[in-house]
């Protein structure tokens, strides 16, 4: 049977999702806790990797087992085995057809700024410092981020994709107190791509680029003409939707 | 001169504010930064002393110079010379009078619980998990705390205070998503105070202890009726208010 995890993770001290030899990663975490559980050697597939440092507040994971505990009590048979920056949120037993990776319809990522002239330690572990962003000014831009295009323009220059189509359903910017949110929800998204809209979009609030500015970017299929990539610590994988499917939101 | 700080820190790689021998405290961190910075070796005078894992938002302290910067400076050049998890926000003249300590009039703490069946990556650090509470018992608990009381219910046995008489200004209870607030202002608190108002609100929110109890609790003057002490990593020291003196709000 095909069992699906629910895995929030604090990124900071983890080389990523994926499996590196000699390094310490969130899919190696989960599959040694599942061995140390079942004394089985079995893998963890994940909706998608994870950059070193980006942070999830849902991850959707499976694996497959013959037959084992009831599908609910690997989520706490398995946290008292992990560390406490990796936990699993919920276990539920996979319908027909299930697949992580291939099944997942939408993602949500979080970007999370903080505007101040001071580093503050409270607040550096999950957001990245800017020193001023007109937030209007970037929700104009976020605009014309939604829909299908060739997103070329944010693709990172050491990637191989080939197929660099993809539908952003929505791109949302707010405020709060010194904190500002971009939320993108999308079918999938090329490596940094999320960190590179958000480096655009923080352009864009500066006023380095203008808000229409950003269709151009997308039109160039250039990436020199798009912002910054900005740093890993301020991205959060939010959600994972499955067609079908409703998954138990307890974060 | 007098110079003040507004120091924000992430309290969880420090044995609390106050300088101890052998262990990492956020006073010698912060006059070790200062004797680089001048050469000189000052004593910094905080507003109270921390805890050990307690976070705070803005502690103020102060220190004196016969000359040297011009005051607001101070920030800028001691936060270069500081760790990421201590950081000034600002530094400013003191007016005449000013002590840190003496002078301060009120202070408001906040303490973070969240609701969770499972540990939580991205809330441990700052917050306190908890399975269940009733928000509206806790605030109706909390109202028995506001006002001149002899607070001696509260005071940690190894404590060798005399005088456990303290105003509580305001205490509120709020929630947001799956975290509940507890926010205490005072004109001064007894070691563990707010931790053991933090526990014994706790116990009224999951039903063992009934609200007006809390009344009881404080008229017994006695420590044995209150709640547990809870966690440090789920308090704050956010802000220390001084008369007439109008601080930055940077944070």
């Amino acid at each position: 049977m095909r069992i699906i995890l629910g895995i929030q993770y604090d990124g900071k001290n983890f080389c990523g999702w994926q499996i590196q030899p000699n390094e310490r990663t969130v899919q190696q975490t989960v599959e040694e806790a599942i061995f140390k559980l079942t004394g089985k050697d079995l893998s963890l597939t994940g909706s998608g990797r994870t950059d070193s440092g980006v942070h999830a507040l849902c991850q959707v994971a499976h694996f497959d087992i013959e037959k084992g505990l009831p599908p609910e009590k690997y989520a706490p048979a398995l946290n008292g085995l992990l560390p406490g920056d990796v936990q699993i949120l919920f276990s539920m037993l996979a319908p027909e057809g299930f697949h992580a990776r291939f099944g997942a319809k939408k993602k949500t990522y979080r970007y999370t700024f903080y505007v101040s002239d001071v580093k503050l330690p409270l607040k550096e572990a999950y957001a990245q410092r800017i020193l001023f962003a007109d937030v209007k000014k970037m929700q104009e831009g976020a605009k014309y981020l939604v829909g299908e295009h060739d997103f070329k323009c944010f693709l990172a220059s050491n990637s191989s994709v080939k197929d660099t189509v993809r539908t952003i359903y929505s791109c949302k910017v707010t405020a709060r107190g010194n904190e500002i949110y971009l939320e993108v929800c999308g079918n999938g998204f090329l490596y940094n791509m999320v960190r590179t809209i958000a480096g655009t979009l923080l352009y864009v609030g500066e006023g380095k680029f203008k808000p229409e500015y950003v269709k151009e970017i997308i039109e160039s299929e250039n990436r020199l003409n798009a912002g910054k990539t900005m740093p890993a610590k301020g991205l959060m994988l939010k959600t994972v939707c499955y067609k079908g499917l409703k998954l138990p939101k307890i974060y």
